[in-house]
């Protein structure tokens, strides 16, 4: 989820203009963050300071005033390409430990937007660079992609679905607050498509859906009071790992 | 895939006629058997026996000639929605094991159709027989079911993607030649949207594509000469015992 | 576990005498039942009928009394030493989804003697009747084999380590209960040996602290009121289809 | 096995004295290197300069003239407890992977050699250093140590028993020949205990059994010509990606 960063650039036709895109983020923001269910606004706050270094990272920051180096941008989009395909992954993992029809349908719905969307998109703004998939395909995964990457899908073979779900939560909905947050400012930079695309009502709703998902699957396990689970605390750490696992992986870009 | 049994009476638009159905499976049978690649014809011989028993089990001709009772097909389809539900978790978890992105697509998109087109099918032809969905999803695994699925998804942990692959060709391609062949005689029987759903070039398409699947999959990880792999027989003793484990099924639904 | 049946053959020296296993089970269930801990009696509580129907069923009577027939007793044996392979595979599985080094070092001893005692105790009792080795290790698994030992690998896959320990208890813990029982009645049959091992203080000693590892395994996930949780009753469930396939595994042996 | 380096002070007496560790290291490397196989050389020539910038690593040499401030030793020992929980995980995962019996046995031994063994060395000598176990176990792990246990672990998970062991092997024949050629400059420093322990004749076995087990695996899957596999390249690959991950762990070691 990472990465639909370039459909705006892809197709065009799809998308709100960022004019759009900053009326819907400014709602969205209305209320002192996005809204995508009750349960993330909780992990959210446990994970402290890691959520901002993670959402306000100067890498963020950097593609909201357009000052981000193009250089950084595209090694940071290489790798999210490499993301995505581990990613998908991940998500067909959740449908085999998915415990209701609901929870397998929209896992799959994600491994499909995923490999049939996204990933087209990261391919042709690559190409647009001159970088043909070929090469995007044999790129050498960077270690923060890797320990990124790995340690979600180890959250799911050891543990069960939610353990899995707590761990590929910052990365979709942290895009998503992202996306609205900078959209908001409405700078015209080179990296406005980019956050059109998080930003973009199409996105928002899948990040509504997720936090609905997210919703259910807590109380399906965890019953009515969750935070007196004693699972509660883990799933917190789970979700706060991969958080400073997304701060890695915008270092990685600024190092490139 | 052992399924969509009912979308000639719950979607007649998208299927061919029966008669449709019966040109498409004398041209498929023409050569002496399906064309769905060439590993499958060695694995399908490699199972011997079992490969007859499943195929010309009494199940299937009883299908074919319009003598199998009314409550063993029931019995057997509604073991069939939990089964699906099971093989969308094993297609899901080729997903993960696979190497190449179209290896993923081509899983992911197994997925889709399982989960959002044959599961409403039979939960269709169900209603139709006054079962609702929650007892459809309530009703209890049969031991055969169990066995059948846990077994496919334990080769796919156990092994790599080959392994499950193995294991999931039997059901997937055997339903191909199945309607295939029932198709060829022409019965106007009361299972004769069962047998045009299997013979319509829609499933013929899909076995094709699988069978391809199966050929990429192997050249990509034993080379031009499979057959020379140690790992060969155990891959047949894998379809063999995914082909046993089918006729058990339809004695599951006769035993009913 | 299903297992050690035959230690006494082969290594009298490691075991009670009958008499004393006699008076360890007269112990045992001096309290109306064997005290493994707090959960396992609200499991087998709620299995109801099929905890009966495993625990009496006709193959454990017959082992009493010993009119068991050995033909019965030798299939069953031979199912089991591949069993014994399987479910090493599910306590080492149950190794890789501990949280606690103390959940893992309980599993892996587990593995380690499964697969370095009880094995080769099955390989000494099937040579003894003239069954080697080899043969033992390429028998066909029977369905109801597959069904169970699968099942058991599946449930760890798809949830978390107490799927994984409510699967595996059944097993375990239902032959500690049948081996104490039927030593209570002190019968000098064939098949005093096989119930000796399990009436033996040493596998006593092991079904407590595997009740033990569960106790302690469900607080640390459910808290003090595992019962209060949405997932008791499908924890109950997994119990009750492992305990409903042990009955099928001894329907198997008796139709040898 | 990154660990047992502190068993000299833990418990002496199991261990050579460094003397004799010197001899068995130079009888070790009197060849060109250690003999562990037949596929582990091969391996290591792939990766090519990888396997330098690990076994030559400037911590490594730091251990080996003694240079290497205690700050940054105690910095990876600490992490290389949490590495070793995880390398059990991902040791017990190859045990549900295995397709033979001695594949199983061997690596449930590995199993229990790390969690009953040199867990608690790490122990020791942390305590030693005034660090109690639970603050080793609560300590957050290093992104590159969780790049390269999950790594390992997905290996797994993603492939067959090949891809776990060729993941599994750079870390433990690494540091035996990494013990074997610092003994054999025969150095008295700080960490002379260290390098005894991975010189000694028990870790050596160890390296040979493991190499042993390496050379039938791939036999059993690959055949008497493995190069010839279209696999062997990726086998490689995976080999090198650890390696170079280990490279990282050092580093994260220095960083300290």
């Amino acid at each position: 989820m990472n990465t639909n960063g370039i459909a705006a650039t892809a197709e065009r036709k799809d998308l709100l203009s960022n004019a759009q895109a900053e009326n819907e983020a400014a709602r969205t923001l209305s209320k002192g963050g996005p809204d995508y269910g009750v349960t993330f606004p909780l992990w959210r706050a446990a994970a402290g300071a890691s959520w901002h270094d993670y959402t306000r990272h100067p890498f963020v920051e950097g593609l909201g005033d357009g000052t981000l180096p193009r250089k950084a941008f595209m090694r940071y989009l290489v790798q999210d390409y490499l993301f995505l395909v581990q990613f998908s992954r991940a998500w067909a993992l959740a449908v085999t430990k998915a415990e209701t029809l609901d929870e397998m349908r929209a896992c799959a719905k994600t491994v499909h937007a995923l490999l049939d969307k996204e990933l087209h998109l990261h391919v042709a703004i690559c190409a647009a660079e001159g970088i043909p998939e070929a090469e995007l395909f044999s790129t050498r995964e960077a270690p923060q992609n890797i320990a990124y990457t790995r340690y979600v899908l180890d959250a799911g073979h050891s543990g069960d679905f939610l353990d899995l779900i707590a761990a590929l939560t910052p990365c979709v909905l942290g895009y998503g607050e992202i996306g609205a947050r900078l959209a908001s400012r409405g700078n015209e930079t080179g990296y406005a498509d980019w956050i059109a695309t998080y930003a973009a009502s199409g996105y928002q709703d899948t990040c509504r859906a997720v936090g609905s998902l997210i919703d259910s699957a807590v109380a399906y396990r965890l019953g009515s009071e969750p935070q007196e689970s004693p699972r509660w605390r883990r799933l917190c750490n789970r979700f706060e790992t991969a958080t400073r696992l997304e701060v890695d992986f915008w270092e990685m870009g600024l190092s490139g």
